[in-house]
């Protein structure tokens, strides 16, 4: 099974790579670009029973690993 | 406008930060876990005068900027 975690920043958390990204496209004369917020994108190929052990088990590598959720979001898709 | 692009490394590349991630989730008794690979995601706020002018500029920025396409895939999806 696959599974996709999407981990974001939190609203109101600076985030510095974004704002470096932004720059760089504005000095390349994409200067319609009024926001830039970079995350991370994980593809996680697993084992598991069922769909119900599968979510559980992503869930919490994400609470435990994969995310700080003090600063960041994730989300999770199943394929 | 807003676009979601998403890096991800191609087939066959390399991922040494996935393989740590995995070796970490392993050490973490996830041990179901059979592959990690990581990528980008990207949320980009910009103006444009139609969905057709949005879609080129978008295009434009990651074959420039955003990815490198020698090593890495991209797709955007917008809202």
């Amino acid at each position: 099974m696959k599974a996709k975690v999407y981990v974001t920043l939190k609203e109101g958390v600076l985030d510095p790579q974004g704002s470096a990204v932004m720059g760089a496209l504005k000095s390349m004369r994409f200067s319609e670009v009024s926001d830039v917020r970079i995350g991370k994108f994980m593809e996680i190929e697993l084992d598991a029973d069922s769909k119900e052990a599968e979510e559980r088990r992503v869930k919490d590598m994400c609470e435990k690993l994969l995310a700080n959720t003090v600063i960041e979001n994730y989300r999770v898709e199943f394929e």
